[in-house]
């Protein structure tokens, strides 16, 4: 049983008219339902919720986070990162989808801006996959369309990632790295490009796939107990 | 003083009259011509010269070896595909051009197939830079454009690239990692995607910048001598 | 089930009767015992048999490879070495032991030479895990120690691994990167040091852990049919 | 002219007898000693500096700063190790020293904790070159020796590295990643192990070639000049 919390900024959904009629839920609960199943149990939590709901007992008993943030991003309080930071640190999985990129916990692992460059057109975009042998890639075919994305371009700044599963072509002529992943210590980091809060993306069948399986991907072997930095003594004299 | 040879397999020029127009020199003389400065001394070789005009003596007079092959790829001896492997080991600079991805010397140091999709129809190619800081890419933009290039897309089959310089984004619909670099053992190695036959793409000021960057990024600081497995002595007994 | 095929080289234990009072069937029988379980089934294959025992029927069959040679390096047939690569390239996975490091399939997967240091004194090695979280370290502590091994040095000629899981140091004053991991399009690659034929360290309970995790983790999610490098049709006209 | 800044926190030498006698003008003006030259321009900044001297105009004016510090990482004011970070990203050069590993901006580019094990017996430290092509490794032998050195074991909690240019073998049974190269956005990031401030580690002339050459290897080509994540028009529209 995989252990999944989604959190979500959840404030386009309750102001804007247009982003409530896709997801009347909030795009959390969107994601959770196409993701419970027989093997993964989901929990949410946003911003809303006392210390963002990322208590350090939700974090110890999740295994994989999802992260959808964009216009709150200074709102997530400083320990609440690093106490998500330091959860990744020790074992648990993280996915962090499209504006996500900018979030903090995002940023206090990658170790840069993740800057991009961005315009909102509703082009259509035509996501590539790149590695076909990824876990993530499972029941992709060589590519798929979304009839309609915001357009993140190169410079993407990021380090270079440990695989690049899928990269993005926008219709207006941009290019991007709209799949990658990471690992820092113990855990496992996949980010995803497509949900722009304005379209139906997590309706689409190609980006649930691609979620469901990078929930599994990210689960962990195993949480490492502790980040520490031990005074050890000579071998011998133990 | 930067030694350069630059190899073309020169087929192609001398059996199609639509490529000789373009290159009535041979790609090698082309790209000769936009190297060859003060800085930069250029011989050129071909698979008709003996040992394809890459003996040990050449090889080890050569700071970076730039690389042009398509049709007869089969046509290079072993031997010479495993010393130009050798001398990059070494310390010695490659850059392979276009359909070089599928060289015996491109493929020995990658491990994997070089294999990717393409497509003939002459579209419209826009190469974004993705590492603007990178050494290659310092005088170009945000992106170019080049009005027709053959169609390379992904899943391009390469180890994890140290950087993705440039990305290439197709007026068909397709994208593909279009400049990256690899370091192996001591010598620097860079891919770079433009450059079909049919097009006049090496007289693109664009693509002139990045090959004469390219060549100076992969000289070597030092060429190591040997490639050797050494039997030592225990420390003090030696 | 995990398909395991053990290849082995066979020659120090029929040579040497030191090396057969260790391993009286064949290093390759020691390994096979210890991995066969419930959940591993396995093969053993060696230079005698007719294509080494590594035709396409068995590569096909076998989802992962161990790799033991030596002295015989150049006996394999570049046909089969070719087959083996290709075999990884498609998703086998492949764990290569000791002096297999200079194998001509592990040499072709990473580009490089493979060189190393190395003497043969017996000294103490003590295997440090280096990424405690990764699954081929789990079971295994801090570090742990062989009585005697043969000695690697570094520099170690390879590529940049994806993760560095051990490193050794040895009683008489070197260093190495003992348990390195790779992957090369769909296949996961393993190198591991120790396992030299004069001393009995496929029979430590360590070792016999890390190559049991480290099946379990090469194992492909799926095999991949092809290397192919496709000629595609233009979107919408295919 | 490469333009330096010697960054230290300057406290074990104003409390501690023995660390004033090894270093009686503070380990940062031991550093800046032997990098002065004719191409190298070398200032000095300390904790007790305003903005522990460490401004927007002195950081725009290094090309490479070095960061010496230990008991006082988190007296370090979070917007410095901000703004340190960031002219690494724009491109400015970072060479960590020793204790350095849990300095603020070396974690925040990091991503990771930077832990390690350690203990201070004043162990033989034998550091071994691993990338013997790389410029930093330039003028040193197979390997070299200190004769005390506080003692770093894995292991070190860092994101893989982009070269291990020397590992560390110590007398009392560890092994530590002492020289490790990193990029980040444009910036290039050294961290070296030696260099604890009970021994004269920066006065061994090893220790001092190796430093100078990451100076070189770590100035910039060119400073980018802004963190920038911007919106942009369609093209043809722009």
């Amino acid at each position: 049983m995989i252990r999944v919390t989604v959190w979500n900024e959840y404030a386009h959904e309750k102001t804007d008219e247009k982003v409530r009629e896709i997801y009347p839920n909030g795009i959390h609960n969107a994601i959770a339902d196409f993701l419970r199943c027989d093997d993964i149990v989901v929990r949410t939590a946003t911003l809303d919720d006392e210390e963002c709901g990322l208590t350090e007992e939700v974090l110890n008993d999740t295994d994989v986070l999802l992260w959808w943030g964009h216009m709150k991003h200074q709102m997530v309080p400083d320990e609440v990162a690093v106490r998500v930071r330091d959860a990744v640190l020790k074992g648990m999985g993280a996915i962090f989808l499209h504006s996500g990129h900018h979030s903090k916990p995002f940023k206090m692992l990658m170790g840069t801006s993740g800057n991009l460059s961005w315009r909102e057109d509703g082009d259509m975009e035509r996501i590539w996959t790149v590695s076909p042998g990824h876990p993530i890639a499972q029941g992709i075919g060589r590519y798929f369309e979304l009839p309609h994305e915001e357009t993140y371009a190169e410079p993407f700044s990021i380090p270079q990632p440990d695989d690049i599963v899928f990269m993005g072509w926008y219709e207006g002529g941009e290019v991007f790295r709209s799949g990658c992943t990471f690992h820092r210590e113990n855990g496992k980091i996949f980010y995803f490009q497509p949900g722009h809060e304005s379209f139906p993306t997590y309706y689409d069948s190609n980006v649930q796939t691609i979620i469901r399986n990078a929930v599994k991907w990210a689960c962990p072997v195993k949480r490492v107990d502790a980040l520490e930095c031990p005074h050890i003594k000579k071998i011998g004299t133990e």
